[in-house]
């Protein structure tokens, strides 16, 4: 941590910040420039709040030198986190295809969805059993009904499930009958939330907050290992930018090759509600691909004008095979593995 | 709702449309202009979604002529909502301040601040019992604890509580002592949350979120009012810009009248969390009784170097007292009513 | 400056920063910490690049300490600049209304709005002559006409003129007639502009670009400094956000306190193109003179409805009266000066 | 065009609407909904302003129907738009390696790395003679001389060459020895600058403002196809985002399906000035192939610890040579075809 004064401070304020560092059990390396004093702090500062000493009198300004995170950073664990869910895997070499409807809505159609996109290549299968909606006035998601409607879809299909939790007794539900927990953009920072899937043994999908700097998601994703789960994917999703007219989000995939660089878990992205458009599906797919990410999140149905949610992003079946087999190409071209649908 | 067809579609594709929209009970209106087709979809389509349309064969956008909220829209009330807390108001021509730490930490320490911030002219007390923390590492608040504190705060002050409540457990909590329930930033889009409120009799304080447009914030207010709860009060606490070497956020000061014309709801500023700069708030403040917010939320700590939390924008019950001053200077050439403190 | 090492470095790759932070005459201070190797650079660092240290091998990140800026910052001048045109002051104690049509259309409509808004109280007359406009098919200003024609209302009226150049040959005729040149939100970066109006001894108003961060508006304005000319009015006039639905941009007052903080320059604010809401105007006006801005810039036109530019925003003669009205009682609250026209 | 009433309105606002409607020969089709009054705006109304009708009484919104832009809209112009520059093919089917120094800096440093790029693969030589630099400190380009080095590097490479003109003067000079004339992220909406570069019949590489809404970049092109120049390419460049600390800007890939569905013409990446980071260039290089985009532009040097600009994202020209060694495999996977140098 670097602390800097004001040009115009007294000694007295220095000593009294000097003081609180030493207190913290760290050492306070005063440095005297031309115009500026500053202040390194030595030591393990990670449990020092930068906010705190902005708050001191004198001081203009606190700067880390450490990032905030630590167990999912890559300066305390170097090699790349590989999380397996039954026969797939997550990390280097791989690359994993989820996919399915964005809402459970019946029994018939997720089961029709389920055994096409297993057929089209896909590993996992996705589902929404409890729905975010922004608004009160939509469709929720069918609930527990919905969990067990996946559960006989992977049992079928032999694929297994992703699907969200959105608080502790929806959470508790999705527990019992999936093998990825999905927790959604709007609850990345929902802190009790993450403090109790910390608490669980089943890999944990972290979708990035809207406008969640990366720094954030990661901190995210630390409240969760700080609990005990190691198993994390982080999920880039679409951040929000000034321009919404011809798109929902920016699909922020130059974060990917930042994300693998800062820490050591798989990264995955959602290109269905990142974009929010059909036919920006594929291409931001095949770039998924090139870009290093480990997995991609694909939205289909086959019914997309009568689906109950997001219908505007959701590719057909067909479509889906199309996907697939550019996704092939450009992973074979690059050297990495899709787990075949058995 | 305008549906807006490409310049290649199909006829058929135009009366699958039209269908359902019939079957929505609406009336489909086609217009054939010289590059577009378009359908204006009349009667009430509130519970039509426009993303659905999006999802149509032929469609290339849709726009909604209506504004998603109803209840908390001004088009369905026109008369500004007046909220009453014991005496204080908020609502036209009343101005009130909020003042107090930003967490609890003890029960001298809150006593103090309680006194000062009264003594000063503060008409309702905030403090922090639930921590929303971005580091699992920093301190999560005193809970229960805290908030006795503040109840013996508030009945030797005369003055009501603000609080926040973070989920299910922590709201039980805080309905018991709170008077205005805060919603975080974070948490405005917990839709599960959101419900849980609209079912209780206390005002609500419901942020904006970091990112969150104002359609989005105003929907939120629906989950709540769409529960029964009609005691909202908007709060806006500063948003996301490209921008953060030198403030946190954006305080959105622009969003005032945008949001008073929109609904009929009290708008807050917090311009301490808001700026997250200790300089910042009284310049703030002041803009924000002449921008025509009901209210303002300031931190306030005296000994800010001490706080364990926030402390870089907590201003000291000295400069609260200025601030003060200065907001009833602005507040009386505005002809707006300060509740003194009893 | 601090320069910050990766856990994994070399002594050779520190030595080879070391050597080149010498050769430019500063001092390198190395420390080593916990975790982290820095370097503290000492001494005159302004013509050392952070970018260019961010290219060394074994380099994770550089931070700047000092701001980039020198003639324009508080740092090296303590007091508030104060600029005079004509009889009208802007700077500390005084607030300046300035105000005009969007556009100069017709002699006729200039005179009768100039007529007006100085009858109203406003001290200085606005008029764009050179329009930058998004579309090629829009009207793009009068030219040297519109010059002319703000030279007649300014003689009449007595009111200095401030207006737009948007190039080396538009800012030719501007500078023959107008008292303050503007310089347009598009043109923040223009640097060949910026470097011409440096050395001219006119006035400037620096509209601050679109997403400009606050440093690069200062790093503008230090551009034109650099060139001899001193005399620099800082305008925001509203930066992009993510939310366009209602607002056109969010226009950033809590800006205000923070730019005081650094710089020594006066800052005003445009609250016309900056909501692009006539409703707005109002409310952000009063804000502006509370949260301390030096001035404002106000669209009026007498007939939004065939104005030929920005109609949405402009108020009438009318309303301009009432907001004068209210800026005096605000003004008058916090003692502020407004010259009243002669 | 749609244009919204307020709920409360007269007759009398909506006929003087329907009035202007038809004196700008286009029809107005009132159509009467349960909660609003809208006017559908038939025939051609490109030349009507949208924000002009947002100034009547009694309307509440606008909402443009078609996009702004003609000349470069794929509405009218259905084929997608090859570019020719010697060999070289910007278009459906091809990919182009661009390559070279950010800055000129000598005529052995320039003719070094145009060899190394050349050998490696690139197809155009890129390099800066005029550098718009955010600090008046920093060098700012050889000029004219930086021109004449990029020359002898052309004829002796056989590659054609793209650099960067800032204004008027230098646009002359560039035009002489450039075979793609570049217009800088800050010079998107230098409308002067636009109109010039459209009289000339040489290439235009386009550069997306930092903020700039994919509407607003159209806009832009089509300033220039409006003078005449229909060789336009649309390069994206990292836009403006909330997260600053690990990145410069957010590289936005989700850009390129969506500006290929509104144009015909061809996109170009830059993943140096993009992300801003060595070690970003490779990933987002593959990337930018595999979502559909016709060209990147990476800055090389082989000694970026001396490069005068932008040296934290050069990488080498052995790094280089891996780069397009990975592009190739990803085009030969999708079928594109990338000149050889000759």
């Amino acid at each position: 941590m670097l602390i800097i004064f004001k040009a115009e401070h007294t000694e007295d304020e220095v000593e009294k910040v000097r003081e609180r560092v030493l207190a913290a059990g760290c050492e306070a390396h005063i440095v005297r420039g031309l115009y500026r004093v500053t202040i390194n702090v030595l030591g393990d500062d990670s449990k020092l709040d930068p906010e705190e000493f902005k708050s001191y009198n004198g001081v203009v300004d606190v700067i880390a030198v450490m990032n905030p995170y630590q167990l999912v950073s890559r300066d305390f664990h170097k090699d790349d986190t590989e999380i397996r869910v039954k026969d797939v895997v997550f990390g280097p070499g791989h690359f994993v295809i989820m996919a399915g409807p964005c809402a459970v809505e019946s029994e018939e159609q997720t089961l029709r969805i389920a055994r096409a996109v297993r057929k089209a290549g896909a590993n996992v299968l996705r589902g929404g059993a409890y729905k975010p909606r922004s608004s009160p006035y939509n469709f929720q998601g069918m609930g527990d009904e919905g969990l067990k409607i996946l559960k006989r879809a992977s049992v079928e299909t032999g694929m297994p499930i992703i699907t969200e939790a959105l608080d502790s007794r929806s959470l508790e539900q999705v527990y019992k009958y999936a093998d990825i927990i999905q927790i959604g953009t709007r609850n990345m920072q929902n802190f009790s939330l993450l403090k109790e899937v910390g608490k669980l043994d089943k890999p944990v999908l972290l979708k990035r907050g809207m406008s969640a700097t990366i720094d954030e998601w990661l901190m995210a994703a630390e409240y969760v290992m700080a609990g005990g789960n190691t198993k994390i994917l982080l999920c880039e999703r679409g951040i929000r930018s000034f321009d919404s007219r011809h798109t929902r989000n920016v699909v922020d995939l130059s974060a990917v090759p930042v994300v693998k660089a800062l820490s050591h878990l798989p990264v995955v992205i959602d290109p269905s509600h990142g974009t929010g458009r059909r036919d920006s599906v594929s291409p931001m797919s095949l770039a998924s691909v090139a870009v290093g990410a480990s997995a991609v999140l694909i939205d289909v149905h086959d019914d997309a004008q009568r689906a109950l949610c997001d219908g505007a992003q959701a590719i057909t079946p067909v479509d889906f095979e199309q996907i697939v087999s550019g996704i092939r190409k450009v992973a074979s071209a690059l050297d990495k593995k899709i787990e075949a649908p058995r």
